[in-house]
Parts: structure tokens; C-alpha cells; sequence
């Protein structure tokens, strides 16, 4: 793997790094982690990469490690820059013929989505997007729960995600994350919305694979002079009738990442909670169960997604961990012509375009009061 | 007090005689429980009340009681009948010279309740509406932190009521709650909305002391050949700019009674859960601070609300009753001529003039799917 | 019912009167509140008694009810005052015809314990014992569950009990319930295991129907000049082989009042904490189950000690009403010359014997370092 | 790192992997995997070792590792067998020049321990024990707290570790961890109190720094069959007349993996559980405060040792890595001539030594009933 982005002082590098040799089926060979040279270099020489495997940029990277030997190259590319810059690497990346994993939202805006997805299709590489609360085992099992009919046919979804770390004006105190989060340039079109509100939307789908077919949406920016929303509150209207609510929050001061599901059918309902993520609870009128990783029965979809026996908890990295072991066992795949096993699934190109129609439509609704639902055209 | 309904099967009237008798400041000297006279009776005799003193209608119970020397007949009236028969006994009661302690929704559409609230005020007569979640001593505390500013200027207000008990087709399975509650005749326009929702709508104002200005409601009927909604998503917008979220639901399967509310402000969080209601969590992004009854310094205005020290849970029927005696204090001090304490606050017919403007609101959003705000007017 | 002890300014008193009247069975008739006949005056005006049912002493009260006609004296009486000044008028009481509800620990010795029971059982009178915990639903649910074998034979029982609030000399800062509850001539040989730690054992044999047979107990007194223990640890041997740990405290900073229990069998274990009392967890190595009252099947124990609907919280009072309320069915059924339903259970006189045998033997124990194991012999 | 011990079927050897490799210091590359010679090859091809790396015994490696140049070879070993090939090893390596990490409990007995701990003194080298839980934050941070005296002088300790994967007779369902963990000959005197009960020793000694004097201890074997104990409740004495009580148990049916400490000083309380190990809570008889990883001001000792934002759950991989960051530290320090940043600190052969001598004391206890206490002698 080589990465783009992800120098020393990023926190989203380090995450993507320690996910991916987690499960030793990776290795970091090579990167070009930041625009400054001398900041990339730094981060290599901390990673103990050799001088000549730590490019100045990504396009450097992308033809020198093409000139590699099979074997000796990267076999993928991992992408970790603010949003604008995930798509051009991305696309250069493919076309010249690496597998690509990326950061999340996919690109800057719908458009680039588009056409990586078409790119994504032509090349016939596999493409992965950290939505990483998709690997949870928890999740999995929600979704297992969902697909096998166990909470009958649907009826109401809610997800939820605040966080309060942007509560101040954070961006005005020279702390980096806020700088390029609220920055519409580096960010995109959304901020909150953007940064996680497109991880609850895609939670949503993912556990009910069920899709979003209209909305109405109410953003705000709390924070004076921020230029992108830092809460929002939306109505959704899922396919089949299913109605939801989505709320997402960066000025919820004193949440933490607080990320939470809950999804109601004729049956039963599940509930699940991102900073316990080890506990999905299992509700009907009959009482409710604590359905736990290796306790009793879990899925296979769970199973193929827990490390560790019940009681050893595990968290962030792990999770993240699965998309980037489930990335590699499709590029291994690739690699030897075969289908990857559906068992080991990961968030797809698809996923990141609907990722980027979903920030559009919120967007497009808050600003329009003179109708209640905007429909959700990818 | 006399009671008019709440005979032996009727969930409510027992909570009421409960919370009424809790803390030796109230006696229950007369009744009609039923508008079956044999049902009335017998309840009359379980409860040890003379023959007497056990009427057939509320009609003959005013005349009557108002016929007997002070001291003797009962001070005020209790109501806990199914919504379309709170305002006749509330207005003929206020009428002929008793005070009136009232069950939720306030009457069965706002008409009536504009007009009770001009013969509140005509009369001078005390009257009290039992938003019994207002009644427990983290509730009053999380206002008085609010009023005092510990949150500084609020910014959003997440309140969720769901609940599971209709998830199926109750009201054909003989199940009288279910019955009454479903039927407009009785129940009045809104289902869940009329039940709960507004319990949350009180709440949230008690609590920020903020009004309502204007909503975007979807309101949906899941169970069918229900004649009601048993769900509703709200988007909020209240004075001042601050946005919010109300969802209420009767078919989310497995929540029993899950009132939950979130406050967030520019300075601090709250966060409150009904099921476990000694606790309240102070969030800021400097940490988590537990509230809890009688440990360290609890606001003036909670400790008037607690009866235990600390880690001795209270619960649903102290915080009806703390509603219940506040009313009792503030009839007593009708009689003797005095202003009542506001420490000692309850429910006004204010707040059930709101509680049913907030139906119709949410009714009319609901079905107008033209524009996406609809003011909130009383 | 007449109550003994129990002025303005008493904590306990004004519990068992809320527990005693919740439920409509029972109506205090007179009472001797304080040892200060002025005090009892005042208490009893508050509580809107006539004059003339406010005596200024127990042995006054217990005669001149006794020539009252039946259905105008009282019926019981309800015993609240510190523990030396239990057996007194229990003993009287019982010898002149009247049934009696006592506070614990019963008595102020083992000797008295005994005494007393020779005396309930010559006087074929009711006695019950406020161990008020055994009231919740969930217990009696746990109780249920054990007996009906689900958890398999049992081995293991933990119950601990820590509190915090003698972390501290209160019992020289003017609290006159630390000043009483230190003092060995009004609480008797001790403290912390004699008001909590006899909570514990009740509760650990209430739910297992096991017996502890014998113990080794480590006693401290942590606060400088404390005359009593403020903390004790004790390792239990049950009868059957079962092991268990007991731990109590008064030392524990920062708890409340934090009473807990496991129990585990060869089949499954049982979790129940008291400050959450509506969640019972119930565990095996296939899952976890959370039983909550009205949620699904409760046990006809359970049921009747239910007043609310799911997510309803019922609390410490409602629990302690459950003592009471059953008291009182069996004082009807004696009465009426019958056999009280079983469904209906309170801790009897036969609890309150082996309450003050615990307390000599975890005494006798942490004295003696020359032997580990001190027979429980009541 | 070389790695002595854990095949692809055994669950410990991954964990260590995991960790070791988490934060990018460590890198495996060589092992012995297995006593059988295919599984050790099978192993290490799947860990992408060369064949030549891939050792059929600890000799082996140890000798043939030690030819090759500084820098190829080898820096330290881990040693992640079943407890009696811990000595082994462990020796051989220190004797020629191989730093140490090795799982707990360190040795096979008591004897083994001291001699360990004599020849890491005589070679200099850095030895760790992975008794994982101390590498938690809020571990660190609950030391932390501890030690700045913010709990005054400590009073209390209570410790308890429940699992119930032992509640049958596993180890002859041919459950390979079950199988060794139960034979003396492999896991030493000690079943449950070796494996779980020594790290409830470590974490209550760690976090409050002080050491247990005496103890008095109760175990059972509740499974017919079983060789070792499986199932222990010890009340313990710390010096300072500390008091406390530790039991742990693999027979607490349904319980996962329950570590959870509460420690009790003067001034305030502490309270962390293992399965939740990003909170710690903070009582005193003001109120309780959460602390959690990088919500407002953490200790320098915790921030050490969380690599992801507030919210973001870090679990057992993450804990378990911070013990072999540190210990690579202390390695690269040892090779650099420094000494070693006490700020990042890993259990110590002395914790070893600890750990085998607390076995044989609460052994000792158990079996003695002629006394109450046992001196805790190393």
C-alpha cells in the first residue's frame, strides 16, 4: 500500500495506517504524506520507510512505483487528504491501473463522484470508501438482523450524530481539522453534513438496505463566520414507505462522536450506539436481548469480523480495520481472478456517489422553503 | 378531591389517587368513576368512600358536593376521563366554584381549550393539567440550569418520545387503552401526538423555557385501519433562532416509555432520560458531570421536588405527585388568600392551550406538503 | 395504623407513612411521633390527626387505642423509631392484641430477637419487618426465577452494598442520623453491618432461599472515633456448598446507596442493582436478557408487586408500599380468620432473628484472627 | 521481534501480533509458532515470514538468531506459550542477550519467578509482562489520580473479575484453551486465580501502588472433573491498613469479561470497568464526573497512551499495544544507552514475581482453615 496524505501531524493517516497492518494482510511500502516535501519525508523516515519510497507527489508516486516490478510495487493506493484532494489521485491512481481505497465523502462534490464511479467501472479495479462504522461487527449483525426478516418489514428508522467539538470557532484557533473542515474549498459543499452526516446516512442504508428517496432538510450554522453548516436536522422517506429522521450535530457541546441507530419494524426493533459499539440491543414487545460479539450465536457476516473472544472489547481501529482486511481480500481476488466473497463487503464507489447526491439534497432543501420534500437524485 | 372517572380498570385514575394521596396533603372524599353506575360503586367501595359520596354523573356530583358545608366537600376536582370528556366536568366544576386538576390533553381540540382557559381566568379558580414529566427533580433541575444560564444561549433541542405498545393492531384486540386512544371521537384529532407528542412538546418548553415558532411534521399511520397517526417526526424551530427535533412514536417495537431530551447551548449540554429519571448528565466539552437527587448541591427548585436521599430511586408516581401537591399548595393558598410559591409550579391551562395548538400544528404541516414551515399559533 | 416515631425532622418515618397510604389500604389513625410530646403534637397536626389520637408515649397510645371500639382504633401499629426502642413497644403492642410493622434491624440484640419471636408466635399475631428491598418487582421476579430452577443449582452469590455518606465524621456535625446510627446504645453492637450489611444478607437469602451457614469477616471502623464498624468484607459459605462474597460500606466515597446482587447457578446468573430497580439482567453464555417489569411474561410474583406500565419507573417507596400493602392483606386475612395468600410475602419475625445473628457473627468474626470460618448459629 | 508460541489456532499469539505491529515500532520476523514443526511453517507462511525465519524450537531460534548481523536479527522475543514453556524460553534468551516480553502469569511457579527476575537483574536486559489491563488510559489515568492524592488516603479496594466460558466442563469438549488452562502441569497451582485472578492482583496493586500484606482466601472447583480451582473470593489487606476484597471466578455463568475495580480513598471514589474501558468515574459525595480518553484535560500519563479523539472507542488490541510500545521503547532506550521514559511504563518482572506469589499465598489460605490470615511473602 502506498498512501497519500497522512503526514505526522494528521490524525486520519495514522488511523488508516495502524487499520491496515492491524490484520497483517498489509504493508506499507511507500507514500507521499504531505505537500511539503520535508514534512513528507519526516513522516517516512518515522515510518521507516526507505528515502526512495517516499515520493514529493502523489502523481511522482503513482508513475515511479508503476515502474516497479510486480511484487515490488504498491498494490493499491490509500487516500487520506481533506476531500478536495481525493479525487484527482484517485482517478490518476486507477488509470494507471492501482487499486484505490479513500477517506470519505468520496470527492468534493457530486460531479467528481460521477465520474470516479465511471472511471471506478472502466478500469474494473477495486475501489473501497472508509465508511468505517460499517465495520463494526455489531453493525454487521444489525444488518444480518434486518436482511433475515427478524424485525419484519420496516417501518421507521432514526440515526443520529452529534459531536461538540465544534462548538466554538474552533477554526479561528489554528487547530487544522476545523481549518479545512469548515472550509468549503478544501471540504466541499457541506461541513457537518459532509464530514458526518453522510456516515449516519450511510449507516442508515447500509444496516436496512433500504434507500433514501426524499427528504427535508433544516441546516444551521451556529458558529458566527463559519462558512459551511454545523448541525442539521432532517426528515427522511425511505423506499417502501419507511419514514426516518436524520440529525447530525458539531456544535452538540459535550458530545463526544456519539453516533447512534435505531430501526423499528413490524417485529421488533434494534438499537445501536457507536461509542459502545461491542452492544446491539434487541428490542420487541416481548423484552429486550444484549446481543454481544462472540456471545451465543452470532451472524457468519459477524463472525467474519471479530477478533476477539466476548468480553474483549473491540473498537475504532478494529472496525476500521475490516474495511481495510475486506479491501484487501477483494484485491487479492482481483489479483488471482476471482469473485471476492461477499462475506468480506466494504463500502463501494456507489456508496461515496450516493454519499455526495445525499449532501446536494440537503443542501438543496435547506435552502428551499417553498416545499416540504426534496427528492434524492443521485 | 373527587375523582370523575379512573374506575378499577382504568390505568390513569389509580395513578392520580396515588399521586394525590402521596404526601398526606390530599384526601379523596367523593367520586363518579364510571359512567356505569354499578362500575362507580363498586370502585366507590374499594376505595372505602361512604355510598354517599359516589355519584352516577359528574352533573350530580358538582350539585351535590357544592350543596355541602366547606370543609367538608371536596376542595377540587379531579379529572381523568378519555379526552372528550375533560372540558364539560372541567367547565361545569369551574363554574360552580371548585378548582380543577386535569388529565393530558387538555380537552379535545383547541376550541374548547381557548375556552376553559377564559374560564380559568374568569373564575380566578386554580387549575392544574397533570404534564407529569414535568414533575421530576431532574427536570427542574435541568430549567433551573437553563434559566441560570449554564448552557448559555441554547442552539438545539432533541426531544424523542417512542414507545411500542401499538405496534400491532391493539384496539381490535380488546384492549381498551387502545380503544379510546385511537378513536377521534374520544381521543381527539392526533393518536401519538396527542398523547405523547405533546408530553414532549411541554417538556422541551418547560425545560428551555423557549416557545415553538414553527414546525415541519410528517405524521404517518403504520398500523392498518388505525384511524390515528401512531407516528410523527418533527423538525422544530423555536423563538430565538434556536432548531430542534420532536419524534414521537407508539410502533416502535420494544421501547416501553423512552421520553428522552437534549439540550445543547453554547456553553453546556443536558441530557435527560424518563426511565431513568434520577439522573441527569451535565456535558461540556471540559467532561461529563452525573446530577443526581440529593448529592452535593441540587438547585432550590429541585429539592423541592425530591422526598429521599440520595441513590433511593423515585419515580413515575413521585413526579405525578409532586404535580399533585404543588396544586394542592396552590389551592391552599387560594383559600387563604395568598399567592402561591412559584417554587411549587405545575401545568397551567396555558400549557394545555398550547398542548392542543401543537396538535393541530403538526396535523396541519403534516398534510400540507406545499411549503415546509407552518407557524405555530395558539 | 398508628405509628411510632417518625416526627417532622425523621427521615424513615415519613417513608413508611408514603409507603403505608399509597396503595389505599391503609389510613394512619393516631400516632406517639417523638419522645418530645411537643414534637409529636406538631407532627401530628401536620398530618392533620385530631388531638386527641396524639399521645406522648407508646405504652399511652397502646392503651387507650386498646379501649377504643374495633374499627375505630387502630389496627397495627408501624414502628420507626431507632433500634433500641424497637423491642419496647413491638412487645407491647403484640401482648395487647395489636399486629405490628417494624423498621430494622428488629431488635437491639439477638436476645430481643428471640424474645420477640417467642412473643409473635404465643401471640399468633401479624409481624412484619421493613426490609424493604425484598419489595421490588424485580426481586421477587429473581426470587422467582431461582426457585423455579432456571438458573440451575446455584454456586455463586455476590451482594454488596457500599454507600458514602459516613466518609466523613458526620456524627459530630449535627446530622442526627449519623449521631444515632454510630452510637452502640441506640443502634446496637453495629454500624454499617447492621444498617446495610443486614440489607445484604436479607436480600442474598430472600432471592436464593439459601441459608448462610457460615462466614469470615474482616470489620473496619475507618473514620477516627467512630464507635462502630463504617465498612465491612465478608466471605460467605451458603448452605449446598455455594459460595458468596458480601461487602458493605458506609466509607465508600461517592456512593449512594448502591446495593447490588449476582447470582450465579450452573445455569445462568442473575444481575440486580437496586438504584436501577425495573432492570433485572438475566445472563447465560448464550446472551443476555434485560427483564423489565411489564415488559412480556413477568411471574405472577412479580405482577403483584406491579403498579405501571412498562417504562412507568416504580421506585423506593413503591417497593417499601409492597412491604406494607402485604402486611396489611395478611392483618385483613387474620381478621377475617384466613390464611394469607403466599403471592403476597413480607419479611417476617424469623427474618429479623437471623438480621441480628448476622450481625453477632460477622462481629464475632472480625474479632477472632485465630480461626476463618465462625458458624452463623441464630 | 521473534515470537515463541502462537499458532494460527491459538488465540493469545494474534493478540500479541496485534498489538506489537499497531503502532508501526515492531515488526515480527521470525518465530517458532508450535512444538509441531508443519504448524510453525504453516504459521509463518500465513504471517509472511521466509521460510528460513520460521524455527521448529526456541533453541533453534534463539541460537541460529543470535549468527545473524545487528539490525536482521531479531531484537527481543515474545513468548505468548501456555505457562509452563514460559521459563524456558525466557531464560534462554536473556542468557544469550535477547530482551523479553512474555505472557502472564510469568511462570510456572513461584520459584521459576525469582529466578527469572534474578537473571533479568544479572544481564541488564529489558523484561515485560504483558499484563495487559494496566495499558488501558483510563487505567493510567485512574493511577494518575491516585497518586496526586486527589482520592486522599485510600481505605478500599474492591476488585472482581467474573467470567462465566468455565461454567462446564470445557476442557473435555476439546476446547484446546479450556484443556491446558485446567492442567496443573501446563497452567500451573492456580486455574482461575492464575489466569484471571493475578491480573485483578496487578491492576488493583497498579493503580493504587500498594502492595497486599495479607489475605485471606476461599476457592472452589465447581466443575466435577476439574483439576484447579475455578472460582476464588479473597479479602485482602493492603499495607496501610488498606482493606479490600478480590474475587474472581470462570463459573459466573454468562458474565464475558467482567474486570472491574472500584477504589475508595477520604476524599473520593474511582470506578472502571474493563468492558467499557473509556470511562472512568469519578465519585466523591458532591457528585460523580466522567472521565473520559481526550474530553477536557487528561493526565499526561493517559494522553501517552490514546492515539484517537474523544469518542472514538480504543479497546483491548489498543491496550495491549501500549505495553509493547512501551516495552519497545525501553528497548530501543536499553540499545541507545538511555534510560527509559518512566511516562511509558509496562509490567515488570517483579510484577512476575508478584503474580506467582500471590498463587501460592491465596493456595496457602485456602487450604489453611486453622488460621484467618496469610502473610503475602515473595
Amino acid at each position: 500500500m502506498g498512501q497519500i496524505g497522512g503526514s505526522l501531524d494528521a490524525f486520519i493517516g495514522a488511523v488508516h495506517r495502524r487499520a491496515a497492518v492491524l490484520d497483517n494482510e498489509i504493508e506499507l511500502v511507500c507514500g507521499v504524506f504531505s505537500q511539503s516535501a520535508e514534512k513528507s519525508k519526516q513522516t517516512g523516515k518515522a515510518l521507516y520507510l526507505p528515502d526512495d519510497r517516499v515520493y514529493t507527489s502523489f502523481e511522482e508516486m503513482i508513475l515511479r512505483e508503476k515502474e516497479l516490478p510486480e511484487g515490488e510495487r504498491m498494490d493499491f493506493v490509500s487516500i487520506v487528504t481533506p476531500n478536495h484532494m481525493h479525487f484527482p489521485p484517485a482517478k490518476m491512481a486507477l488509470e494507471n491501473g492501482f487499486h484505490v481505497i479513500c477517506d470519505k465523502p468520496m470527492t468534493l462534490n457530486l460531479q467528481q463522484a460521477k465520474d470516479l464511479a465511471q472511471i471506478v467501472e472502466q478500469t474494473g479495479l477495486v475501489f473501497g470508501l472508509t465508511h468505517n462504522y460499517t465495520g463494526y461487527p455489531m453493525v454487521k449483525e444489525a444488518r444480518d438482523m434486518v436482511r433475515n426478516g427478524i424485525l419484519g418489514p420496516l417501518r421507521k428508522i432514526v440515526v443520529e450524530y452529534p459531536q461538540g467539538w465544534l462548538s466554538k470557532d474552533e477554526e479561528h484557533n489554528d487547530y487544522k481539522q476545523a481549518i479545512w473542515r469548515t472550509d468549503p474549498a478544501r471540504s466541499g459543499a457541506a461541513g457537518c453534513m459532509g464530514d458526518i452526516g453522510t456516515h449516519a446516512e450511510n449507516l442508515a442504508e447500509y444496516i436496512t438496505g433500504l434507500k433514501i428517496e426524499e427528504l427535508c432538510a433544516d441546516l444551521s450554522t451556529f458558529v458566527p463566520g463559519r462558512q459551511l453548516d454545523d448541525d442539521g436536522n432532517v426528515l427522511l422517506r425511505f423506499e417502501g414507505g419507511v419514514k426516518g429522521v436524520l440529525h447530525a450535530s458539531q456544535i452538540s457541546n459535550g458530545e463526544e462522536n456519539s453516533l447512534k441507530i435505531f430501526v423499528y419494524g413490524e417485529l421488533g426493533g434494534l438499537e445501536w450506539h457507536q461509542m459502545e459499539p461491542n452492544t446491539l440491543k434487541y428490542k420487541t414487545q416481548e423484552g429486550q436481548r444484549i446481543i454481544r460479539p462472540n456471545v451465543g450465536n452470532n451472524s457468519a457476516a459477524a463472525k467474519a469480523h471479530i477478533r476477539l473472544p466476548a468480553g474483549h472489547p473491540e473498537g475504532f481501529f478494529e472496525a476500521f480495520a475490516n474495511i481495510y482486511r475486506n479491501f484487501a481480500f477483494a484485491v487479492k481476488a482481483h489479483m488471482e481472478g476471482r469473485e471476492a466473497d461477499p462475506l468480506y463487503d466494504f463500502p463501494s464507489v456507489q456508496d461515496g456517489v450516493r454519499g455526495l447526491a445525499f449532501i446536494d439534497t440537503v443542501i438543496a432543501s435547506s435552502k428551499d422553503d417553498s416545499k416540504k420534500w426534496t427528492k434524492f437524485v443521485e
